[in-house]
Order: C-alpha cells, then sequence, then structure tokens
C-alpha cells in the first residue's frame, strides 16, 4: 500500500522501515524540521521529503501519524489528504476521536505496543499491533498491512486501549523506576549492578509464565517483620524511597492475606 | 569436597545437584521430615538420610545450612559438626553472626543470589555466589566449592548483603507485584497478558544495558498531567492502587525535575 509518514521520531523510523521491508512503498515523509525529515527519507528509499501537511496531491491511501502525544491534536488540526484515504495514528493513549477533525479521512488507529529507540533494531514479528477504525470497511485494509509486518495483530478500542496504557504504565514504566532505585541502592552500598542481574531476569522470565500474585517471594508476603523494619532503617535518608517501600509492602500484603 | 546438607528445600535440591554435578560427594542430607530428605537423598546418589543435627560423626569437610530463614537460630541451636569443619548458611537476609553458636565450627555464608523452584532447572554458572567467612583461613575452600559451580563468585561483607538484599526486594519482589497488578488490570478489561510481554522484555532488556533512570518513560517522565489523571480515574475503584500509582510517579518526577 501506498503510504505516507508524518513524523520522524522513533515510531516513524521504525514503523517506516519495517513497512518498506515488507514491499509497501513509502511515498511521503513529513517533519517540521529539514534534517529530521531528510534523515528517514534517506533510510525510506523512495520516499521524497514533506514540509507541509497539505497532502491533498500525494499519492498514497495510507497516512500513518507517528508524532509526540502533544502534537497530536495540532497535526490532525492541519492534515489534510486526498478523499478516502485511511488515516491513522500510532498513539497508545490518544483516542480515536483525536483524528476527528480530519474532512474527508477514514480515520483509524495503528498502534504498535512497543518502547523504540533508534540505536536498537526490532523484530515486528512479535510487536502487537493494536488496530482500530471509525467504519469497519476501514479495518481489512488495516489488517493486510499490519498482518504484513506482524503475527500479533489485534482490534483493540480507544477504551481498552487505554486500560492497556495503564497497565503499561505499572507493568513498564514503574518497574523501569524501581530497576533504578535498586541500582541506586547497589551502587550507594559500592556493589555491582551486574550482581542482580541473573535474578531480575529469572523473577521476569517466571512472571511471563505464571500469574505474578502466585510466585510472590519476599520478605512482604512472608510477613517478616523483622526484615521490613531493618529495610526501613536502611531507607532513612531516603524517605521517599521508605514510603514506596510501605505502601508496596502493603499493597502486597492486602493481596496475600496472611494464612 | 565432602559435603553435607542441612534442609531439603529449594536452595538444598538446586545447590546439591549442581555441587553433585561438579564432582563434590554429597555424603549426607537432613530434613525433620522422613519424606523430603528421602526424595533429596535419591537425587544426591551417594546421600545417607540424616533425622538428627548430631553430625558430629558425619565424614564431611562441608555443612551446607539450606532450610527457611526463620529456622535457621533454631538450626543453629542444635547442630554439632566435627571440629574445624566448615558451616555455611545459605541466606541472603541473615547477617553471618546466626551461625555464632555452633560450637567449634568454621562458621560462613554461601548465598546463591537465585530464586528456585524445584521443577524449573537452573544454569548454576551464571548465578552470583557471595561469600563470607568468620576467618580468612575458611575463604579458599569455599572459593574453590563455589568456582566449581559458578563463574561469578564474590566475597561480600554482612552489611553489603543487607543492602543487596534489599536492592533486590525493590528489583524483583515489588516489580513481580506491578507485573502482577498490571495483569489483573488487564483481566478487568478482559484483554490478554500476551499483549504485555514484547513491550516488558524490552523494558527490562534496556533497563540492563543503560541505567533505568536515563530510559525513563511514560507520562509520569513527561509531565503529562491529562493522562495522569485519566489513569487515577480509571483506578477510583481501587484505592490501594491509586495510591501507588501516585506515589510512584510522583517519585519519578522527584527522580526526573522538569526541565
Amino acid at each position: 500500500m501506498n503510504t505516507s509518514i508524518i513524523g520522524s521520531g522513533n515510531v516513524a523510523w521504525h514503523l517506516g522501515k519495517a513497512l518498506q521491508q515488507a514491499g509497501h512503498k513509502i511515498v511521503a515523509v513529513y517533519s517540521p524540521t529539514p534534517s529530521h525529515r531528510k534523515e528517514l527519507a534517506e533510510e525510506l528509499v523512495s520516499a521524497m521529503t514533506l514540509d507541509s501537511l497539505d497532502m491533498r496531491n500525494i499519492d498514497a491511501e495510507l497516512f500513518l501519524i507517528a508524532v509526540p502525544d502533544a502534537a497530536l491534536a495540532s497535526v490532525a488540526a492541519q492534515l489534510q489528504v486526498p478523499a478516502g484515504a485511511i488515516v491513522a495514528h500510532t498513539s497508545g493513549s490518544q483516542p480515536l476521536a483525536a483524528l476527528r477533525g480530519i474532512a474527508g479521512a477514514q480515520t483509524s488507529v495503528f498502534y504498535p505496543l512497543q518502547t523504540f529507540s533508534k540505536s536498537k533494531p526490532v523484530d515486528f514479528k512479535n510487536i502487537p499491533i493494536l488496530l482500530e477504525a471509525t467504519v469497519p470497511e476501514t479495518l481489512h485494509p488495516l489488517q493486510l498491512v499490519a498482518n504484513s509486518i506482524s503475527e500479533q495483530v489485534y482490534e483493540v478500542s480507544s477504551t481498552k486501549r487505554k486500560h492497556l496504557h495503564l497497565a503499561a504504565v505499572f507493568a513498564c514504566n514503574f518497574t523501569n523506576h524501581l530497576l533504578g532505585i535498586s541500582r541506586e541502592l547497589l551502587q550507594q552500598a559500592d556493589l555491582p549492578y551486574t550482581l542482580l542481574q541473573p535474578l531480575i531476569q529469572e523473577t521476569i522470565a517466571k512472571a511471563m509464565q505464571q500469574h505474578p500474585f502466585d510466585v510472590q517471594t519476599g520478605p512482604a508476603v512472608r510477613q517478616d517483620q523483622n526484615v521490613i523494619e531493618e529495610h526501613l532503617k536502611l531507607l532513612q535518608d531516603q524517605p521517599l524511597y521508605q514510603q514506596v517501600y510501605q505502601l508496596l509492602s502493603q499493597s502486597i500484603q492486602v493481596q496475600h492475606p496472611k494464612e
């Protein structure tokens, strides 16, 4: 499918390359920053660069918007596409209705559920792609495109995608923060972070195989008050981490009441 | 080295098998539960089963205590070993001093830093083993034993081991709990947990390569108050999860002040 990409960040970069590799023609790349659109167009060999959101004359059936969430409303207000073209945003947190204002377009969502960095190649095959369309007829062509790069394609409503995004904040953003705290605590004790890596990997591997609540370990679930109090003492100069320790221990204990 | 194992749980099971495979002779296995000691002795072909902690006549140089933390004091109070034998406990949270009372023994710690389940085989080669000894002469034989099963052997004091244990609570126990919450949130929205797995795996892989604070993503670090408030609204019937969301977002924002 002839595709035009609006944006030049990590998602635009990886998605554009995956689509090109699957045989789709990337006809145009838009970015307000000249060097950014040029850099991406060098990767997407058939793409011209655009500095305007008036795309009424672009020969494409699919327009993928891959811009920061905060820029989406402004892009949607300015974007003009050929009548009947499919326009999809790629955001996890924004509803389909964010594209409401685009005249004559079949608005939809094409959300690849992964965290991207330009420097790190990704295998799209295993990345879930979540689709949503305003009218059912749009769904089939979107599914064909999604299936051409991924083996995990789902139709998910804006409401469900919002719940999914909330779950991802717990599973990824908060988890990452806790790993950062653990790294800081090791540094303070002059211990190498590599010490904890096998344990972290095994914890995650177990949590993938079983419900994490069923394999919970540690002082909180053991109701080991001596160890908990010693840990809180070690954290006495870091009151926010002390609060995090207390609240998560409490949450674990509410989840696993004493037998 | 001729070794005797006190305990028959997950650590005793995996450590015993790894030592046997490395060519050490496991001469005896103690457990207060007949079926448990019998079951383990079937795995450790040269081992006799013991129902008493009077081991003065056991022909072993190393006595490894692998019992629950709560049972360690009682085992240490009853254990009797040949004069000069090395006695090591395998606990992450207990100090070396927990073995103080064992007469005539060279007390020490032999702590494999991993979470074990009997049903899941582990590769000891990559499991850090943390050693500590009351007298320096004990350290060398312990190192030989540890090096025979693992490539990651460290000498770590009781104080440092306590900090390490605290860091592990954040990195593993708390992380596991957050993964459990995310799974529950997905279930409530009738979404499959598999959706989040690629994202979780990529998050962990990144956090292993870089300092997690340097790769933090999500609404808190973006100071995206709209999304944060929507998420808190979704959690309104789960006040404890709401508190966890607020406190971790606050902790992320303190760590990453607005530019």
